[in-house]
C-alpha cells in the first residue's frame, strides 16, 4: 500500500500551547504562513467570528477556547459555571457550523468528571482537547474510507471551498487504493478558500489539481470534464438537506441537470435537525464580497449581500459518505439505526 | 413619461477621432477612467484581444479599427484589399463574440460604395461607424422596449457579466412605464465585469443594486428574492441555445429548477448558427483565474482554466427578446419570418 500523506500544516492547524491557543491565518494562507495568538476564550471565539479559520478548525479552535477557559476558571469558586458561559460565548460565534456545538458539551462533560475525580480541570481539558481532536480525525479517516469507495479509478472530481480531512482523508483513500484522481476546484469567493487551501492540499498530495472560478462549475460539468461532484457538508438534516458553503447548490443543481453524480461527505447527519428549517443560517458582512483580499472589487455605489451557506434538497443529492459508510439522502435514520451503542 | 437616462460614459466608450481611436479602459472601470490610446488597426485588435472592451465594445472598437484601416490604406494601389486583411485580423480576435463578423462585411459593402462613387474611402468609413453605432443603439433601444415588457412592476432581477445596452435599454424601458425594479448583479470573476460595470450603471440609473459573488446565484434563486434571471446572449443560435458569458449556464440551471423564468436579451438569432456547434468557443488565458486586479488570488501550485462562454440549452431558456419581439427559444425562425424588407 502507497503512503499518502495528508497535508500536515493546514490540517494542525490549532495548537494548545503552555500559556496560548495559536491559530494559523486561514485568511493568508498559502501565500503567508501566519499565527494568531490567543490568550484567552475570548480571544478563540473572535478568531471564529473573524474568520481565522474555517471548516473543521472552529472544532479544534473551540477545544482550544475551553482550554483556556478552564485555565482562567482557577480559583474561581463556581468553575463550571464559568466553563458553561465561555462554552456559550463559543457556540455563539458560528450559529450554522455545528462542530463547536459538538465539542463544547463534550468538554462540559469531561469538566464535571475532572472535578468529580479532583483532578485539575485545565490539564484534564488539554487532555480531552487532544483526545476529542484525535477522535474528530480518525473519524475524518473513516469517513474518507467510505468516501473513497464512491470514486472510480480516473474520476475528475470537483469540488467546492474548503473540505478540509473529510475531503483529504477521502482522497488520500482512493489513491491508496491505486484510483487516479484529478480535481477541478472552485475559487469560492469571497474567501477564496478553494484558490488557496483546497488549491494547495489537494496538489502537495500529488493529484492533478485545475482551479476554475465560481462561474464555471456548470460548464466543467456540461461538457463532461468532471465525473463526480464531491463536498463537504456543514450540516445534513435527517431529511437530506445538505448544508454547505453557498455555491455547492448551484453546483449540485448542475450536476444533477448534467447527470454527474454529486457525493456530500459529512461525519454523521444532524440528529437535531429532522430538515433544514432547524438549521441557523449565517449571514456574514456583506462588505467581503466587495473586496478581494483586502482590495475594493466592486463599484462604490453598491451594497453586498453575503449569504454564507446555501441548502441543497436531497433530489440533488446522489449519496452521503459518513463515518458509518454511504447513505441515500432519503435514508440517514440508517446511520443511527447502525448504531451498535 | 419619465426620463431615465442611460450611463453615458461606459455607453460611449469608443471614440473615433481624427488622429487615432480611444478605447476606454473597461479592465479599470470605475476605478479608474482610463483611455486606451489606438493609432492603428492593429493597435484595436490588439486592445481588443486584451478585454480594454467587451459586450458591444467591440463592435465600436472595430468599427474604428476599419476607420484607421482606411487612413492607412490611403496611397495604396488595392484599397479595398488592405480593409479586406485588416478586417480579417479584427474579425480574429473575438472569435465567439460575433459582433465584429458583422460590421466588418457592412463596412467592406459601404467601402466599395464609397469607391465606386469615387468618395474619399477614410470620410466614408468614419460616416460609416458612426451610423453603424447609431443603427446598433436604435436596435438596442427596440429590444429593450421588448424585453421591458417580459417585466413586471416590484420584479427583482438577477444578471450576470456586463449586459450593456441589451440590459440599459431594457431596465430604462420598464422604469418608464412606471415599473420598479431591483436587481442582484453576480461579480463575474475573473474580469469583474459584473461588480464593476454592471452594478456601476444600474446604481447610476437609479436601481437598487445588490452584489453577490458568482456562487450565490442558486442561493438567491431558491429563496425567493428573485422574479427573473436576465442576461445578454453574445450569440442566440437557430434552435434555441444561449452562448454568453460564462457563469450564464449555471444561473439558468439554477432559475429553472427554482421556477425563475430566464430572459434572454439579443438583438437577433444568428442565422449563420443552426446549433450551437457552428459557434467558435473561446478560451482564455488560464492564468486570469489566478488573479483578482493583478493580484495572485490562488495557490502557486495549481492551473487555472479560463472558458469565457458557456452554452444554454433551450430547455432552461423561458424567451428571448430581440429588437423584432419576443420568441420562444424553440420558435427563433420567426425572428426572420416577420422580416418585412
Amino acid at each position: 500500500m502507497t503512503s499518502i500523506p495528508v497535508p500536515t500544516l493546514i490540517a494542525q492547524s490549532v495548537l494548545i500551547e503552555d500559556d496560548c491557543v495559536r491559530i494559523l491565518d486561514r485568511r493568508k494562507f498559502p501565500f503567508e504562513r501566519v499565527w494568531v495568538r490567543c490568550d484567552t476564550h475570548h480571544d478563540v471565539a473572535q478568531a471564529i467570528k473573524d474568520m481565522v479559520t474555517q471548516s473543521s478548525g472552529p472544532f479544534f479552535a473551540a477545544a482550544g477556547g475551553m482550554v483556556l477557559a478552564a485555565r482562567e476558571a482557577r480559583g474561581h469558586t463556581q468553575p463550571l459555571e464559568y466553563l458553561r458561559t465561555a462554552g456559550a460565548t463559543l457556540i455563539a460565534t458560528r450559529p450554522t457550523n455545528d462542530q463547536i456545538a459538538r465539542v463544547v458539551p463534550a468538554m462540559l462533560a469531561d469538566a464535571e468528571t475532572a472535578l468529580a475525580a479532583g483532578e485539575d480541570l485545565a490539564e484534564a481539558l488539554w487532555s480531552a482537547a487532544l483526545r476529542h481532536g484525535e477522535g474528530y480525525l480518525d473519524r475524518s479517516r473513516e469517513l474518507g474510507a467510505y468516501g473513497a469507495q464512491l470514486l472510480r479509478d480516473g474520476d475528475v472530481i470537483l469540488t467546492h471551498c474548503w473540505a478540509e480531512s473529510y475531503l483529504t482523508e477521502t482522497v488520500a483513500a482512493a489513491l491508496r487504493q491505486g484510483k487516479n484522481l484529478r480535481a477541478y476546484v472552485t475559487e469560492t469567493r469571497p474567501y477564496l478558500q478553494g484558490a488557496r487551501l483546497t488549491a494547495e492540499s489537494l496538489a502537495e498530495m500529488g493529484v492533478d489539481t485545475t482551479l476554475i472560478t465560481d462561474n464555471m462549475g456548470a460548464h466543467v460539468l456540461s461538457t463532461g470534464r468532471v465525473s463526480a461532484l464531491v463536498t463537504a457538508a456543514d450540516r445534513v438534516t435527517m431529511d437530506g438537506h445538505v448544508i454547505n458553503k453557498v455555491g455547492t447548490l448551484q453546483l449540485a443543481v448542475a450536476a444533477h441537470a448534467f447527470t454527474v453524480p454529486y457525493y456530500a461527505l459529512v461525519q454523521h447527519p444532524d440528529a437535531e435537525a429532522p430538515t433544514a428549517a432547524d438549521v441557523p443560517m449565517e449571514e456574514r458582512d456583506g462588505a467581503d464580497v466587495l473586496h478581494a483580499l483586502g482590495t475594493r472589487t466592486a463599484s462604490r455605489l453598491v451594497r453586498g449581500y453575503y449569504p454564507s451557506f446555501d441548502v441543497t434538497p436531497p433530489r440533488f443529492v446522489s449519496a452521503v459518505a459518513t463515518d458509518r459508510g454511504r447513505f441515500s439522502p432519503y435514508d440517514l435514520a440508517s446511520y443511527y439505526a447502525t448504531e451498535t451503542g
